[in-house]
């Protein structure tokens, strides 16, 4: 078994963007999107329609900052937390691309950027999209309760993100490459609280972060950013104690998107952001904007995701996660 | 955009298994598949956990062929048709192995076997397992009604199979090769009949099919068979109609999984079978049997899936499809 992180050799990220709603702009990154939307809605009749939306919203501007057309790519992929990942299919059925569909519930955008990467890599195809998206209204009713209800929820429970991001990887260099990845294997625990999917994930993410830099000669310092998706503060904190159990001591550096995207306090978002569009967003938008103006040089980014659904949490059943990583770094 | 076959050099298919349920083993390919169950439940609490039984049961029945265990592997891909790919995942989480998540719906196996290849194209893996899997009563309660109402089905209704294949894909030379793939192109027609699945994925199916012998020096007539997935017996005719009408016309050889896995005069499966267990199960019975007996030397194998799910049916949306297809050969 190879279990090593994958090198990719002449893979770049040529733009990125992404689209949030309006609480995402609210909190204290809000500025570095591209894009928000105040109606949850986005002028659709469903929230699941809006999710799509908001998807094609952000790939018009991908392309645009890209100075690309559609006919410019060979190859989408990715995915989303609706059934059946509708709310990605939805939104590129129009366009005439060539279609790899993802599930890797919250990490699905960076098993995207691994699996575009790879595709690339090989001299398939030169241009290739990877994005996720997640839509809090579309999810609470799918996993939790119409939002009509007016449901209570727990400390650990974290608020699905609306929010999407894209990248448009190339073969052609750039000044952000992606530098190598590592396909999460799926850890279970024993997890089975559904309000806390923080912890579930983050076994996950101590398993994909101990393979990384037990098989590389990087050392966590050399890092800017060793970012998780979507651990929430709860989450993350129990990834930051396991972590340093197993002797991997990470300092201020190890941040969680989840954690960033909501401010607490002000938000009401108890353990923080989840979903897809979560590390997606924050990673599109915050990061790729820091590694572009240079306050930051490598980033370890690992997307995490809960492999439950309504279903199996009924069945009490375990909540298994995963976690992919992908390095990415201006130092080409 | 690059519309083209992708060329694989080194991958090859080490072996294959396929586990079906009891109505697939009555059915006319019912000799060539590993193994079936004639409980529905294999033993399990509920259809959902059955599923993943079966996928667990069938991957053991792969390593045993291929005289491997799952140390010798370096990843899995895969997924299914149950809400957020549950029963891929809890199949297969207590196994410790890197795993790619894939959603095609009935495409998944080609999709997964493109992208297994992929990355053992790289250099990346040796070993990989792609798979994917259905069961018929997991399938209705999700998608339909609970079995118990007694529903009663259109002519063009198809059954989903109870059934899952899995191939291990190899750098090492065998007698099966993967000679090439063509990632599918989301197609949306306008179909919103979702009793008529066939007919949505059949313009996912003509449009790779087309693509694929539009781009390669390849005549139809090379292949002893090229198969689509589960377009079923409406489906199928529509798609060698609409072929015809593109200037390609197929013979006999142009033939379809669904169509083929129940005797539909006896077995009451009005227009065939479908689901993701369709097409991974009779490519990994029959057709690598045919392979390796020598019977036959070329297929092209279309898998073929339909983007619904059971919301955006009732909030009245069209059903795009999506074909993803692989050449395998024993022409080494």
């Amino acid at each position: 078994m190879n279990l090593k992180p994958i090198y990719f050799n002449n893979v770049y990220i040529n733009s990125s963007s992404s689209f949030v709603g309006k609480k995402e702009f609210n909190g204290p990154v809000g500025a570095d999107f591209d894009a928000f939307e105040s109606d949850e809605y986005f002028g659709c009749n469903s929230f699941e329609e809006a999710e799509s939306e908001m998807v094609r919203r952000n790939l018009n501007l991908l392309l645009k900052k890209a100075n690309k057309n559609f006919d410019d790519i060979d190859l989408i992929l990715g995915g989303d937390l609706i059934n059946q990942c509708t709310a990605t299919s939805f939104s590129i059925c129009d366009k005439n691309i060539p279609f790899i569909g993802l599930y890797g519930a919250c990490s699905t955008v960076i098993e995207a950027i691994i699996c575009g990467a790879t595709f690339i890599n090989n001299g398939f195809y030169n241009n290739a999209i990877a994005l996720a998206s997640s839509h809090y209204c579309a999810s609470e009713r799918q996993y939790r309760f119409p939002l009509e209800y007016g449901s209570v929820r727990t400390p650990t429970s974290q608020n699905t993100v609306t929010g999407t991001g894209a990248v448009l990887l190339s073969s052609t260099q750039q000044t952000i490459k992606v530098s190598s990845g590592v396909v999460g294997r799926i850890v279970d625990k024993g997890i089975t609280d559904a309000n806390n999917m923080g912890a579930a994930m983050a076994c996950a993410a101590v398993d994909t972060i101990s393979r990384f830099f037990n098989n590389c000669d990087i050392t966590p310092n050399s890092f800017d950013y060793i970012l998780t998706g979507d651990l929430g503060i709860e989450g993350h904190s129990i990834a930051r104690e396991m972590l340093n159990f197993e002797g991997l001591t990470l300092g201020d550096n190890f941040v969680d998107c989840g954690a960033m995207i909501y401010d607490q306090k002000k938000q009401d978002t108890h353990s923080g952001g989840s979903g897809c569009g979560c590390i997606a967003s924050v990673l599109c938008g915050h990061f790729m904007k820091s590694l572009l103006n240079g306050n930051c040089k490598n980033i370890l980014a690992i997307g995490t995701g809960a492999l439950l659904n309504p279903n199996s949490v009924f069945q009490k059943r375990h909540i298994p996660g995963i976690a992919h990583a992908i390095h990415i770094t201006t130092e080409v």
